[in-house]
């Protein structure tokens, strides 16, 4: 029995994020999904909070044909500590063995600390980019082909769309600056 | 639909949870449990990482008759904040109804948040007392009433007993106390 | 024109501490009063939030004929770090000349940093102690002689008593204490 | 009795800000000015302690004609996550009935809490405007129409035009950016 | 050339500590001496800065006839977190090949990550003891036997023995315990 | 006897570095060196862990003619707060007379805290630029002139140009940027 780890923000979880789990269950028997940075929510590169991504992932892995022992759903908070981030991460997972990814950054951080690592095909890379999806989402363009059915409906019964155009407007100074993001 | 929210340390996880969350679906749809205190380990009472409360329970649960659809396994950090410590809790699952325990102290913080609290029947409370339970993992002794069989052997592939052993030695100065715990 | 600071936890402010401050005021033209540990509330030692303390002291110090003009009352958060904390406080208040105080620790630390320190008498000491009125609180014991009037009735309305009793059984395990406190 | 919340970083205080907390104190009865980022000072956006800012603010009040009874006074620090930013604040401060601002992202925070929310007049925005103040301050300019007259005295006498430069810098690497800001 | 670890809090360096890093060195080439929980200071088991052990260890080690090349002295401040405080620690240091000590938790921390652990032998442990010279030192008895004659005289210029008198204190309620410690 | 503090982040050490050490011990009797920020790594300014730090710095000294016994060299953890960095640094030195550096924020810093600060010659400025040195690290260029032997030799071995490249990548997004670095 062989399982992969899968991480990702997930801001918000799109049929591509649903396609490369597929394609990953191919390789192996399980597949570890990491909602990372699960504590950040309310600010642009992250509107959601990590109990919302985990709710529209499970409800767009139950619309698919995947089955639920076949995979694990895990929040982890972010230590914004580059250096500590694996060991941190393992400790609320199962043991893993191989991460799945492209990205050179975590993938070194992964091989740094023994793990095996693989790429995953690019599917669909023009059209599946969460920065992309979260402006759609926030300019009211259409993102039926991209987010599952059920999950664009939770988007929009949470008002998602509005907490975009709230946190995209938190660095303009408004009187005073009194009132802007406090930071 | 009706949620309820189980919270525990589930260190480790025993019988006696299982036996609640069966109850707690007789009171409600679904049942969100939580793992607290998911980052902290390697204590004497808090010996298993949130990772492997998790595989525990993941366990325990599919090997009891209790359908996945009906539960949420997710584990948070803790603070180290009482004042904030629901707010906190909130951001990691999905909107509940209820908060199931006998806990005056969770009670009182989930009733100032606003949540409905109900209190649980107190199944068996002298069997399954978690820090009599770890206890008896230290010393070896038969426990096998009180886990679920793949929880047991999990507990000794990962020779929690000697973890047990090795944490309640860490007050102990030892040669003067260079070594011992660096708190 | 001189400056006085006089730091407590003030769980809950009472009638010597209203004492003390008119003490002070013979000694220095104004009084900073830091509401120490700010972010600390429902525990044993701690029941109430910084926001009620500065509350209750607003509102002893406005029934008593101190004029606003003398006291500053300020909230500090803690940092859980002695080495610090005099550098960490000094960011929060007004400059200071002496700070008042009978506890030999915090005398330590203030003239470490280099500030004068000063004895206060001890006013009905016995009777003012705070682990004692937190006590008598929880028993619903008369606390009328140590309590002002005000105080003593935003601290029912608020419930304190249950509060203290609620943080009290945190401890205490419950079922296989799932539901204790999550530390 | 009514009470309204202005929270606003005051980095540093001035007359656009005096006006609105006479503004808010025409629609509700008490006004509770929260400092946020208390503790952050030093840096280009946050050159003021939380201390520095509250005494500042303190004399801007005495030297109108607000009673020191309709307002308060409270610094709060930040805790660097927005999801919980709202239940943190609320340990620091009494309870308030309506939070005044135009920043929608706060606006959002706040109404996302159940607490109800209210514009206020933009008062001369353009001049108003803190960013600008502190870039006057630094180059030496004429700031008297913004600032109360004691405001600005004790700007001079702490040297912020000084310290505004040398913050100014410390993105600019030196040698070797040894001793370049050390983030 | 291989290198060993030896880790403590040094509350203070004593001369079983020199024995100790001398026998260390007839098993290794060079030994890694880390000062741990270097930021906790000013309470009782932690009396003394991390500057001031390195300073103390430092005196200690030159008086002594060990070489300056054959040891690295390194602070690492506590994270309060045991299942990372390895991954932690081991940032700050180069590469080590075996870990001495012989507390049965830091034990287990070590060959948990992979380290090899050695047992060191127990020096006149009945003497070595460090709470017991903190004891001695507070109470003035004779230390001279135990400490380095240059630490000796540095923990009497930095009043020491004032210092573990103050923190003693700091439990102790004292006037409604206003000042005692403000955790 | 007068003591020096020279702080940097030595991302790499160089040879700068070096002449400046060099320089600072022609005006004190002894350098206290400190390695800013320890903690951080694995980022685009900072790709080194304070140990790979610490190892380079002492292999450089040790190639140089200085006395061992002449520098101190100290990481310490950054704790991200302006206001509270000077009173953080003195906890992990010893007593030091002045401070050397030619950048204005760190020097009104140290003037703040009361610490008598020097200029430092810019020696060979545009050669000696850290961020410069990175970028040719990660290039492959030639940077035999500006750093120890032993450092490049060391820095090779740790393979640091590949670490560069990851970090630079991190925050290009990749598929649906779930695989970004995850802030």
């Amino acid at each position: 029995m062989r399982r992969g780890l899968f991480v990702g923000r997930f801001q918000p979880p799109h049929l591509g994020h649903k396609e490369l789990i597929e394609y990953i269950l191919t390789q192996v028997d399980e597949v570890v999904i990491v909602i990372a940075a699960a504590q950040v929510s309310h600010n642009i590169k992250n509107p959601l909070t990590g109990g919302q991504r985990l709710e529209l992932m499970r409800i767009m892995l139950s619309n698919s044909n995947i089955e639920s022992s076949k995979y694990w759903l895990i929040q982890i908070p972010d230590i914004f500590d580059n250096g500590l981030w694996v060991s941190h991460l393992k400790r609320f997972i199962p043991k893993v063995d191989v991460a799945f990814g492209n990205n050179p950054f975590t993938t070194m951080l992964f091989q740094d600390a023994g793990l095996e690592t693989k790429n995953t095909p690019l599917i669909k890379r023009d059209l599946f980019e969460s920065r992309q999806i979260r402006e759609k989402i926030r300019n009211g363009d259409n993102v039926e082909d991209l987010l599952d059915r059920d999950v664009n409906k939770l988007l929009k019964e949470w008002k998602i769309a509005e907490r975009l155009k709230a946190v995209s407007s938190s660095d303009s100074a408004k009187f005073g600056d009194a009132n802007s993001n406090f930071r």
